[in-house]
């Protein structure tokens, strides 16, 4: 069993955008620049934002913090996106979700350039994942996706199950994962909710996506020997371990079902850095113009 | 084994759009109206725009054939595009492909405003798709969606097998029947070229859709007793028994798959004169604005 070190592999990756910043900086143009939008005072999504602004700054970005309180109008918050859209000083924006209830996400989401959309959430984006154009594609997908090349994990015609059909993992993960390209070429399966016989179907995976949200949803007795299996479950339980009081928990239950893979990631330290980094590498994109001109 | 009739049942959709029709223009709107581009003289391509405006004249819409030669501009036709998406009379218009090698269709199919994307072909219809949102979906995977609905078969839960995944059917046939609506909630697999256990993972399929273009690609072999096969294959080969040369072909062995399904459809009349009936749904959502404001 080969554990796939995502805090490694992003590390890495980081000081590659580090040394290709320094890079542009020396041809004479400007640092990336993230802007990140934040309402109210959700304390996950603080934790992610702050890391975000964090991770810009270790890779020499420049990134813009814009807060709101929870009562800003949807209408000041699409102004801004406009706003931000047409300054050129702004590589790239991401609007941190959730949104108040009063707010509508897919407007904000919609109202975003495509070329600036480093979240890769725009319909455009998506659009062109799934039909195979260049395209900024979600950050944990990406990370996957990224993983997956490094270690140089086979993928052509294996059988791979994703479970778990959201928005931002499970769907693009499929499309991805089918796409006539390495890492793809896959023989892919979505299991969800409505699955009626997923240990049968996951019993049968080369290469096991679990994104579910559930932890421990992935037991022994659903891994074959020697399969590949990657964890995006990322729920933050209590635990009275940890200073902050809570801790990361997967979807799958890694104990038991390490020693039937032949690779897998741990969580923490697995897929979560890499979403991270990923977030970086499409700014830098988005500043090379890389995608979109 | 029942037999699924696309041609009964475009037939009756066909009426419904028509009365449909003749509803709006009593209350004193105007009749839909499509407009179809095309360029060149494919036989292919020549008959099946011609079967468009047919169908557009059977159920009272409106329609305009914009016809150029092989030699067309990129820039002429972007023009004619940028001109009927501003043009209120026409509410959807299609671009017959494929284009001469010399025009991009993808800055085609992107010049076409989403809300007239009748096609569904534009990325933020594809898009809004695969997130679950309004949008024009394409014609053949909407047909086949709409013979499952009416002839009420049970998705939620059942193995459903793509055999294909090209951009127009086989990967929005794949997100359409994971998605949490019925027909939907299927556990989808998606094998293609690259699939090396095809036999293995068609024969646990409970719902199977042939769209690789292969013709006779499924044999009786692959198929579970009871299975529901949808034939989504229309491959032209040559024959001596019909006036017009050539007869269409499915990816599917009819005649020895049929005895072990519970439902199939036929080459021809099966999903053919559904794809045909999607494209005027698609306009009639248009002329109505119900996706788009």
């Amino acid at each position: 069993m080969e554990l796939i070190d995502g805090k490694a592999t992003a590390a890495q990756i980081r000081k590659e955008i580090k040394e290709e910043v320094n890079s542009l900086l020396k041809q004479g143009h400007k640092a990336p620049h993230l802007a990140a939008i934040l309402v109210g005072h959700d304390g996950a999504s603080e934790t992610y934002v702050n890391l975000k602004v964090k991770d810009c700054e270790e890779v020499g970005f420049r990134s813009t913090l814009i807060r709101y309180e929870d009562n800003v109008s949807e209408k000041e918050l699409l102004n801004k996106v406009i706003e931000i859209n047409k300054n050129d000083e702004i590589d790239g924006v991401i609007v941190q979700l959730p949104l108040p209830s009063h707010i509508s996400e897919e407007k904000v989401i919609e109202t975003i350039d495509p070329s600036k959309d480093v979240d890769g959430f725009h319909p455009v984006n998506v659009g062109r994942m799934s039909i195979g154009l260049p395209c900024f594609v979600s950050a944990t997908p990406a990370g996957v996706i990224e993983l997956l090349r490094r270690y140089k994990i086979e993928t052509e015609g294996k059988n791979c199950v994703v479970i778990g059909r959201s928005n931002i993992v499970g769907k693009p993960m499929s499309i991805l994962l089918a796409q006539k390209k390495y890492p793809g070429n896959c023989t892919v399966t979505v299991c969800h909710s409505r699955t009626k016989n997923m240990k049968e179907v996951t019993s049968n995976a080369d290469i096991i996506i679990a994104a579910m949200g559930q932890p421990g949803f992935v037991s022994a007795d659903m891994v074959r020997e020697g399969a590949v299996v990657i964890d995006v479950g990322t729920t933050r339980i209590p635990s009275t371990e940890t200073k902050s009081g809570f801790k990361l928990a997967g979807d799958v239950k890694f104990d038991e079902v390490a020693p039937k893979c032949s690779y897998i990631t741990p969580v923490p330290g697995g897929v979560g850095p890499m979403t991270r980094v990923s977030l970086l590498k499409n700014t830098l994109s988005a500043a090379k113009k890389e995608i979109y001109r």
